[in-house]
C-alpha cells in the first residue's frame, strides 16, 4: 500500500466524516417498523394443507417431552392424550392454548431508549449465536474466549442497524462450562445497554438470568416485563429434552419471552422436502409455544424456526441454498396467521471465510427473512463455517448489509420531498441534478453510505492497497474496539452483580458440565 | 494444497458426480415460469401518484429527441405538441399508445428448445452487457478482446440456469468498432444457440444484426418474429439520442424487440429521491416504448431500468445500496400495470473484486429483481467494478446463484412427495429421516446444490487447499471453457454468414469511430 504526504491528511478527512455519519446512523430506530408488505409465496390452500397436517402430526404422531415428569402431568391436566413420554395434542387444542400468547410485546433494556418490540410489524436484529469458534484475518480459526465475548458484545453495542446483544456471541470456552454463563449474562448487561438472551443450558442458570435482570431491573419490573429472551431449541423430530424444558419453565413462570425454535436439517431431523419440513416444524413451535401457556398463560414466547438442508456428501448442513428460503418465507406466512412472534433467518452461511460464498449464503437468508416477516432475526452478524464461528470481519460485513435492511423496509418517501417534481422542472431534459436545489438540499441524506464498500475508481482502489471487503472489516473492528465508550451503569448496580456472581461462583466447584 | 495418493480418486470421484449433476442440471427450462407471487412495494395509492407524476412530466416538461428529425414528424403526426426537440405529450396519450404493444412474446433461439418468453410470469437470465475490461484471478483487470468475448458466449452456453446467450458480454476492444459488431453477433450464433441481443451503436449496425439473423432464421420468420433483442439507452434526464432513435427504428421497423431503458444515477441523471427517480424513469421509458408502437404498432418492447445510486465522494454510480432495491421493487409493479414486460436487476456491484462486497451488492439487486417481477433480467452473471469489468469468477459465482433463483421461483411442492407426511409417521418422535424411505428415493434431487459453494468440514476445506469460493471459480470457468462442445449449426448457414462478414468488412475501411 503505497501513501504519498499529501494523501493522508485526506485520508484523515475522509475517516473523520465517515466517523460523523457513523455517529449520525448510530441514534437509529431501536427496532425495525416495517413500512412495506410482506412477501407471501403460499397460497391459502397451501397454508391450509401445511396447517392441516400439523394438526394431524399433533394428533396422530404426537410430540415426546423427555425426562419431564411435570410436563407429561401439566400436558395430562390440559386433556392432552399422554402415553409413556409421547404426547398428543387433539387438533385445534394448541392453536387454542396458544391464543393467551401475545402477538407482540417488549423486551426491556436497561436503557429504555433501546427496548424492543418484538411481533407484529417489528423486526429485530440480533447477532449470533453460538459457535465454539471465533475467526478473523489475523489469527484464523482458533476457540472462542470470554475476551472474544466482549468484543462481540462491543461490535454489537456499536452497530447502529443491530437492535439487540443477543446472547452465546461466542461460547468463551476457556471458562467452566458451570459457571461461564455468570461471565456472559454480566458482559451484555455491563458492556452492552441493549436487551439480551438469557441462559438455557441448565434450568439453574435461566434462574441465575433472572436473578441478575432482577437485579439491573427490579425484582417488581422483571415479574411483569420481559427484560430477557431465551432460545429454547426442540430436539426435532418431535421431541423436547429435559434441559430446554426446564429452561422453559422458569422463563415462563418468570413472565420471561422465549423463542421455542425448531432446529431443522432437512433430511436427518425433518424430511427432504420443504411441505413436509414446514408440517413437521409447525407442528413441534405449536406444541412447545402451547407449552408455555399452560406453564404461564399470557408468557410471551416466539415461534422460530431454523432450518437448513443437509449436504448429502458431506453430512454437514448447508445454508444459503434456496429450500430454506422457501421454508423461511413460508413459516413466516403461517407464523403470522398463528398469531404470535416468528423468529428466523439471520446471516446463515457454510464458508469457511468471509468470501464471496459467505456474501450469497448470507443474503440467500436475510433477504427472505427481511420479506417474508421475520420479528426477530437471531444470527444477523457474524455467523459463519454453518454456525461454527463467529467471524469478526463478518460480523462487520452483515451489520453493514443489516443498516441497508432498514432502508429497504423504511418503504418509499412519497412526501413531495420523496417525488422530487421540483427537481425534475429545474433540471429539465438533458441537465443534471447534482447542482439542483433538491439534490443540494437531500444528498446528506438522500442514500444509503455502506461502510465497508468501496465506491471509489479502479484506480484510487489499487492506490489505496486493493483491499478487499474482508481487510476493509478488519480495519473497521479493530477502529470500533479501539474507541469503544462503555455505557454508563449505575454502580450499585454492578456492585451487586458482581457480589452475585461472587457467591454462585464461590458455592460449587468449577466443572465442564 | 496438500493431496495424498489416497485422495486424488476420492477428488476425481467427486468431480465426476459434480458433472453428472451439471449435465443433468443442463437440460433445465429455458427460462422460469414463476409460481411465486411478486413482491409489491407501492400501495395503490403510491402508485397513483407516480403514474400521475410521470405524466405530468411527458406533458408539462416533454421529452427531448434529439438530432432526429423524422422522430419528431412522427410525434407530431400522432398529435403530441413539438417545439423544437422537445416533445410534450399530452396525457393518457403514451398510454394509450403502448396498448398495442404486447404483453408477453417469444424471443426465438436458432435451437427451438432454447426460445424464451419474455413477459407475464417468465424470467430470463442474460449475462452481463457492455464492459470494456475484462477479470480474472490470474491476470487481474485488462482490456477485454474478442477471444474474451467468446469465452463468456461460451460459458453463457453451459450455464444451466442462464437463459440467453446477452449481447456485449464484453466489449472487444482489439477489434475495429465499426466492424466488431460482425464478429460479436456471429460468436453468439456459433458458440451458443440460446437466444442473442443485437447491436445498437449505429443504425447500420443495427440493420447488420437483422441482416445475419435474416441469414439463420430466414426472412420470412424474422419478419413475422423477434430472434433478436436489443438495448436502447434513454439519455436521462428526458432525453434520446439520434444513434438510440435509429437503432430503435430499425428494430422495430423489422418486428424486433427493443429494450427502452432509462438509465440512471440517481443524483445525477435523476433526482436523488426514490419516487423523483421513478416518475421520471416512467415518463422516459413510456415515451420509447410509445414511439416505437408509433414506428410500429405490435413491435414488441420491454420497459427497462438500470437505476443506481452516485456515490457523494466519489461521483461514480454506488451499486448494490437499498435505494435502487426499492426503485426496482417499485418499477416492476409500475410497468406490470402498464402492461408491458419489465428488464431490470443484475448481479450488480461497485466492488473490484469477485469478494464479499461483490457478492452482498449482487444479492441486493438480484432479490428484488426476481421477487419484484423482472421478466428479462441483464446482467445476470459477471458484473463487476460497476459494470466496467466482466468477472470470469464472478460469472460462475452468480450463476450458481441464479439457479438457486429457479427454485426458489418453483414455489413449494405441496404433492403427496412434497408434503411427505408418510416419512414424518415413519421417522416418528426422536427418529432420523436419513434412512427412511422419502429420503431414499427423493434425496439425490430434493436439495438444490451448489456448484461453487464449500459444504465440506473446515478440516475437509482446509486439506483441499483452504480456497475461497472465487478461486473455486477459478477452476470451475477453466475446466467449463477446456470441455466447451459447439453447439451444431448448419455449414451452409455458418458459410453465408462468414460471406456476410467479410463481405462487409471489405466494404469499408476500420474505424474506431
Amino acid at each position: 500500500m503505497t501513501e504519498t504526504a499529501s494523501e493522508a491528511p485526506r485520508r484523515r478527512g475522509r475517516d473523520a466524516r465517515r466517523d460523523a455519519r457513523a455517529a449520525k446512523q448510530a441514534v437509529s430506530q431501536p427496532y425495525i417498523n416495517r413500512n412495506i408488505p410482506f412477501t407471501e409465496i403460499l397460497s391459502e390452500e397451501g397454508l391450509q394443507i401445511i396447517e392441516g397436517n400439523a394438526e394431524t402430526i399433533l394428533q396422530e404422531i404426537g410430540i415426546e417431552f423427555r425426562d419431564d415428569v411435570e410436563a407429561l402431568e401439566i400436558w395430562k391436566a390440559a386433556g392432552a392424550d399422554v402415553q409413556g413420554e409421547r404426547v398428543r395434542i387433539p387438533k385445534g387444542m394448541a392453536k387454542e392454548l396458544i391464543k393467551t400468547a401475545p402477538r407482540e410485546f417488549i423486551q426491556h433494556a436497561r436503557n429504555p431508549e433501546r427496548s424492543v418490540k418484538i411481533g407484529g410489524k417489528a423486526l429485530v436484529f440480533a447477532p449470533v449465536y453460538g459457535p465454539p469458534f471465533v475467526h478473523d484475518l489475523d489469527q484464523g480459526r482458533r476457540y472462542g474466549t470470554i475476551e472474544d465475548f466482549r468484543n462481540f458484545v462491543k461490535l454489537a453495542y456499536m452497530a447502529p442497524a443491530i437492535h439487540h446483544s443477543g446472547g452465546t456471541v461466542t461460547e468463551p470456552v476457556d471458562l467452566p462450562v458451570n459457571k461461564r454463563h455468570l461471565d456472559m449474562i454480566y458482559s451484555h448487561i455491563k458492556y452492552s445497554d441493549k436487551p439480551f438472551m438469557g441462559s438455557v443450558t441448565a434450568p439453574g442458570r435461566a434462574a441465575d438470568t433472572v436473578r441478575m435482570a432482577e437485579i439491573v431491573f427490579g425484582k417488581e419490573f422483571v415479574a411483569g416485563n420481559a427484560v430477557t429472551i431465551s432460545l429454547i431449541n426442540a430436539n426435532s423430530p418431535m421431541t423436547f429434552d429435559d434441559t430446554m424444558l426446564g429452561a422453559l419453565k422458569v422463563y415462563a413462570r418468570a413472565n420471561q419471552a422465549t423463542i421455542v425454535t425448531p432446529f431443522i436439517i432437512a433430511g436427518a431431523m425433518a424430511p427432504a422436502a420443504v411441505a413436509g419440513v414446514l408440517a413437521q416444524a409447525m407442528a413441534e413451535g405449536m406444541a412447545g409455544i402451547a407449552f408455555t401457556q399452560l406453564v404461564n398463560p399470557g408468557a410471551p414466547s416466539v415461534f422460530g424456526l431454523f432450518s437448513s438442508t443437509m449436504s448429502m456428501q458431506s453430512g454437514a448442513p448447508a445454508f444459503g441454498t434456496p429450500e430454506p428460503t422457501q421454508v423461511l418465507l413460508a413459516a413466516a406466512q403461517l407464523v403470522r396467521r398463528l398469531g404470535v412472534p416468528f423468529r428466523s433467518g439471520g446471516s446463515l452461511c457454510s464458508s469457511k471465510l468471509p468470501d464471496a460464498q459467505a456474501a450469497y449464503e448470507s443474503a440467500q437468508s436475510l433477504w427472505p427473512g427481511v420479506m417474508g416477516g421475520v420479528n426477530f432475526m437471531l444470527h444477523g452478524a457474524g455467523w459463519m463455517e454453518g454456525g461454527l464461528a463467529s467471524s469478526y470481519e463478518k460480523f462487520i460485513m452483515d451489520a453493514d448489509q443489516l443498516a441497508m435492511m432498514e432502508v429497504v423496509c423504511r418503504g418509499i418517501d412519497l412526501s413531495e420531498t420523496g417525488q422530487a417534481m421540483d427537481a425534475v422542472r429545474e433540471v429539465g431534459p438533458g441537465g443534471h441534478y447534482l447542482g439542483c436545489a433538491h439534490t443540494q438540499a437531500n444528498f446528506e441524506t438522500a442514500f444509503f453510505r455502506s461502510t465497508v464498500a468501496d465506491y471509489e475508481s479502479f484506480e484510487q482502489w489499487e492506490q489505496e492497497g486493493a483491499l478487499d471487503a474482508a481487510q476493509r472489516a478488519n480495519k473497521i473492528w479493530k477502529h470500533q474496539l479501539a474507541t469503544y465508550q462503555e455505557p454508563p451503569m449505575d454502580p450499585a448496580i454492578d456492585e451487586a452483580l458482581l457480589a452475585f456472581i461472587a457467591e454462585k461462583k464461590a458455592a460449587v466447584p468449577d466443572s465442564n458440565i
